[in-house]
């Protein structure tokens, strides 16, 4: 079974929901953050508070590795740590990276984030340099039985700039989605979708109907929902057959225990991180049903 | 001063080439690898004996940060000290993390690599996300003076995949080139080249002489020179007024050794890349002179 079908059977038990664990110091208590040496180490245990009453609700973790490199050395045992707790777990994480780069380099990075510390389930890619950039991370995917998925349309107001600019007729991102839905022809799972997907916002609906039925065979990381704008709305638009998806929030349910409380201990804030998800879970499934 | 002024009289005074440090463990001679008590830390020592023997005869380095991800926690903190010893030489590091992220995991990033343990002069970055996810390295390089380069034309052959997709009749990549180059105008050294500049292969001559043309106020970080079969001649048709890039190397100079010895010590061996380094240094600028 590849790990797509395995993300697909999550998607299908507990919703939609991708918990980013997008951790700054800043959302961590006041209280918890006083019983740690450092940063690092305060981040880490209420990643773990907030894995253990989050994973029977969603469908996987997202960990960006950009809060941690911040930390420096120390971030990046967190990191590490964080990715131990949720394999623990029995979840899915994916190692929010970004990477892209060519031949010798890329299969370092591809050996960094599927094997050994850092070791996660997925990984994001960027496509700008080109397919053969993704050769060595599907050649270690199949080895390892990992995942990843490529930037197609994101959140952000800037995806105008370049990948909305028009190559014959249609949208570059459009052209991204078609090499990726080719290759994800010749990695496919037992449920539809092919080992590497790709990450589509839901800040946009524009177009959001057609890159979903242009591309069936791929699946969707979708991240701008709730901080960024997006709904459950324009998320349900990015599905197919209550599946095909996973929606990622991170400050909404990670800092969700500041709508209730001015301070709290990880205990709490867990809580009502799980409380946070399951709602949205609930929401995306509502709408799904509309 | 900004830090593109110090890179351009580097390259005025010891030449074009920049040092890639893209170490692995089987670029180290054996009989230095058996000193240490893992492959990161003969990779930090075999580094330190390679910037000691180039600095005066580089015009700056460049460190891949994905050998170092490779090695785990323990490479990051050989990436860590790298970067450290080249600033203890009064000598120039790019950072060559090809980043890109959107908001505040952008800024995230540009704190971890213009600050605190993985400071480094200049970072390279992807444009696939859009200018606004280059904002938050453009002001972190304001505050700390510091730089980037930013992907245009790499030195992959899959990089006609995407960047050179035709958009309103010129390839994607000199869009980028032309929205680098109005930022570079908006940020402009007192050399004639903006804070940010562009990657820009030498492997392939098609519309070399144009990029340039097109571009006069990028500097440019070219790659693909020598294992990736980019020439002196190639390289030179990216250059502007003896000025405006540096090349990069790094197999070619850091495994240098293993043309004259079959094994050999960091000192012969850093000895080798010092030879190496000054003649391509000679090759670039014979090459500038026809």
């Amino acid at each position: 079974m590849l790990n797509i079908d395995r993300l697909y059977e999550n998607v299908a038990q507990k919703g939609h929901v991708c918990v980013g664990l997008d951790t700054c110091i800043d959302y961590v208590p006041d209280a918890e953050r006083q019983k740690y040496a450092n940063d690092a180490q305060a981040v880490l245990a209420f990643n773990k508070a907030l894995i253990d009453e989050t994973h029977d609700v969603c469908a996987c973790f997202k960990v960006q590795i950009a809060y941690y490199e911040e930390m420096g050395v120390q971030g990046l045992v967190t990191y590490a740590k964080t990715l131990e707790h949720i394999r623990s777990k029995g979840a899915l994480a994916i190692a929010d990276i970004k990477r892209g780069d060519i031949a010798d380099t890329a299969l370092r990075y591809a050996k960094a984030h599927f094997t050994g510390e850092f070791a996660a389930d997925f990984v994001t890619l960027t496509p700008y340099l080109g397919l053969d950039s993704l050769d060595p991370w599907l050649k270690e995917a199949k080895a390892h039985d990992k995942g990843a998925f490529v930037l197609m349309r994101t959140s952000n107001p800037g995806y105008k700039d370049f990948q909305s600019l028009n190559v014959d007729n249609r949208c570059l991102y459009n052209v991204v989605g078609e090499r990726m839905s080719a290759l994800a022809q010749q990695y496919m799972g037992k449920n539809g979708y092919g080992m590497f997907g790709v990450v589509v916002g839901c800040t946009e609906t524009d177009e959001a109907a057609r890159i979903r039925a242009e591309n069936p065979g791929l699946f969707f990381l979708i991240p701008g929902y709730g901080a960024q704008g997006g709904s459950a709305q324009n998320a349900a638009l990015l599905l197919r057959d209550n599946n095909g998806g996973v929606v990622n929030a991170s400050r909404s349910i990670i800092t969700a225990w500041r709508n209730e409380e001015k301070d709290a201990d990880n205990i709490i804030a867990a809580k009502a991180a799980r409380c946070a998800t399951i709602r949205m879970r609930d929401e995306i499934l509502e709408a799904l049903r509309k």
